[in-house]
């Protein structure tokens, strides 16, 4: 068939090219870029396993494969032809009361149903609650070193915002004089990672009264990112037990405590006993913006109430166990590498800050050459602190299986060695 | 214990609750609102079932449950305890081939899996694709009728949108002097949506070739929204095909067709064997955006192949059976209501638009009035064509168990002849 485009057979001036600016200044502030860049520095010749101690997603190895009651509960959600249809964004369905109680379990109240909304894993949750406060003139406070998904999205909404300091002398606390110097009548909310992502730093219960203190006195609410977990001896305290002080946000997921990050299931949930958000419509605020933005899977809603109600089971005394001993071993093998110098043996989370001193190292640049270099000779991939505003820190992940992050740290080892300067090399 | 916090037990002078101002705009133009606010119309003492032909989730429906092999599928990728890691954006697993050679059965040249991008359901990919085209100055072409999450996102995403009409009197095919009359030098894209929700409507080879002629003189992409599925005695042609002539982006998923809206997948391919898109980063800021937005869930992603294979089995057969048999009854007994004109049956999709004669009606304002009162004396949802920029239409969604069809039809029919003018109650 024959078309009057034929006319047109010449070069065609196209109209479309030009690239979002959102886009473009959110993918600055992204990690993902900068891994690629490392990924791309592995030597595809070498015949040893690639240890990726650059992001945490211990669900890849065996030894940290899910509950079989997890995939179970996902077959009856499946199985049963009940959530095949649109899940509701918000409601009063057996899944936003299983996490309403999961939540309220440590809480001084009890959350209800309603005040919980879910989202396509934690990364929407933390999108929502950017595009939420994205109103022209605020910013938000956002911890350094962080995880850089809140610099992408306030970027790309168009938040503005300012760093506080965790403090690495301090356990990496956060610096809260830091957040008073930074705040000012425009500020509406101050982001705290709690267990702490990248340090794996457990608040204390004193600290976080601090910071609920210090939120307070701004007229901020706080949003805590609570998806990781604990497994050192301190305990956990959910921001949400100061929710009488100040109007929390709580951030969470099952994808880092079930070990599931692919099944993309989060929540933001207000722990906010005085209906603050409310009245200010930031909860109403929440709940439109994730109406008209990606539902997590149906099935995945459908299976949650059978998820949680397995909460307590050797799953958790298991992986609790393993975090614990590869935390142990990274915490000490770092201690032998004179290049590194790591404070703080992290009591959750799946990763640590390390200090690299670049002037004991021969032909290294910085940060993201030590990755590079590294990832090229030793197959071991670890995310340069630059991405998190670090430079010449470095943010290791040692959710991985125990033997590989054994041998990954002896070749970080042998890497640094071989790259000290006064090193004769044979 | 007692926190210095007691000095400032009097009212806080919270700094948040101002609402993003793109969110309201772009909440202004969803139909979720309207049709809640048409549900609140129901009388909750009314003992006959609730007939939803507001929106479009056959899948509630006992008769409409997705195959067997299915939901196998899901129970498979969750077993195999290899789809609980994050899943990724783009590239080369089996999910990428399957959906590449399913979209590739009706093309004159194959889909590369690294052609395709997958999202978490259709309105993420039309959420990415208005987020990709909204720079500075540029404009979309969104027809009218359509589908609202178009003009949500790229409200929300701050691109300018304008609408061409869809023509009732020639089978809503897209008016072209329309398309070129709105465009100009800032147009970079139109979209269709094919096989056409809400008309129903089958557009020819013919008709597509026009339309890609159109673009192509215009130099805008055509995006091609084939979430729905045909029914009728017309053929699905896919826009693909004309991508010799113009750059076509193709928006799908396994919602409608595999009856399965609750699994939130699915995919932008770009069907561009001139690679223009590419030349013009248009695919690269497609992944950008993916790269930092929502995932599908993994286990649904690792049942896609399965769920691709069982494309042809019986379970189709049935599926367009009962979906024409719904159309023939809606069709037919809509011909039968003085107050509403349906003149053209559908052959696709799974709602029709009807023409809303206020004139015969004695006490009611318009559609959205229609509607609610509808709603409040007959317990019959269905969606006013003013959420569609269609004053004094109807969209009339017909997939539903039959029986239930049936008897909505008929309490619409009684309702309309309770307040037909000139009619005398008894």
């Amino acid at each position: 068939m024959e078309h009057s485009m034929d006319s047109y057979s010449g070069e065609v001036a196209w109209r479309f090219g030009a690239t979002n600016p959102a886009l473009e200044v959110a993918r600055a502030h992204s990690i993902r870029w900068l891994l690629y860049r490392i990924y791309d520095c592995l030597n595809k010749n070498d015949s040893r396993p690639m240890a990726p101690l650059g992001f945490g997603d211990p669900s890849a190895f065996e030894c940290f494969r899910t509950a079989a009651a997890t995939e179970d509960a996902i077959v009856a959600a499946a199985c049963s032809g009940k959530h095949n249809s649109y899940p509701p964004v918000a409601g009063s369905t057996d899944a936003f009361s299983a996490v309403a109680s999961y939540l309220s379990r440590d809480l001084p109240y009890d959350i209800s149903p309603s005040d919980i909304v879910f989202t396509a894993g934690c990364n929407h949750a933390i999108e929502t609650m950017m595009a939420v406060l994205a109103t022209p003139g605020a910013n938000v406070l956002l911890p350094r070193p962080g995880y850089p998904m809140y610099e992408v999205y306030a970027a790309f909404h168009g938040l503005e915002f300012r760093h506080f300091d965790l403090l690495p002398e301090k356990e990496w606390e956060v610096d809260l004089k830091g957040v008073e110097a930074f705040a000012d009548d425009n500020t509406v909310a101050m982001v705290i990672i709690s267990p702490n992502n990248p340090s794996g730093s457990v608040y204390s219960y004193e600290h976080l009264a601090k910071i609920a203190e210090t939120a307070r006195k701004l007229g901020i609410m706080v949003i805590s990112d609570e998806v990781q977990f604990v497994f050192g001896s301190k305990p956990f305290i959910p921001m949400g037990v100061f929710g009488e002080t100040v109007p929390v946000v709580t951030l969470g997921g099952i994808s880092k405590r079930w070990m599931v990050p692919g099944y993309r299931f989060g929540w933001i949930a207000v722990t906010d006993p005085k209906g603050v958000l409310r009245k200010n419509n930031v909860f109403e605020s929440i709940v439109t913006y994730r109406g008209i933005t990606a539902d997590p899977a149906a099935p995945i809603q459908g299976a949650i109430p059978q998820i949680i109600a397995i909460t307590d089971k050797s799953f958790f005394a298991k992986a609790i166990g393993l975090m614990r001993g590869a935390a142990e071993l990274c915490y000490r093998k770092l201690q032998d590498i004179d290049c590194i110098t790591c404070s703080h043996k992290p009591e959750g989370a799946m990763s640590v800050m390390v200090k690299l001193d670049i002037a004991y190292l021969d032909g290294i640049d910085d940060d993201i050459d030590f990755c590079c270099k590294l990832a090229t000779e030793e197959s071991v991939v670890i995310c340069p602190g630059s991405g998190l505003r670090m430079k010449n820190w470095l943010r290791i992940t040692f959710a991985v299986d125990l033997l590989l992050l054994d041998d990954a740290l002896e070749r970080l080892k042998s890497f640094c060695l071989r790259h000290a300067k006064q090193n004769t090399k044979a």
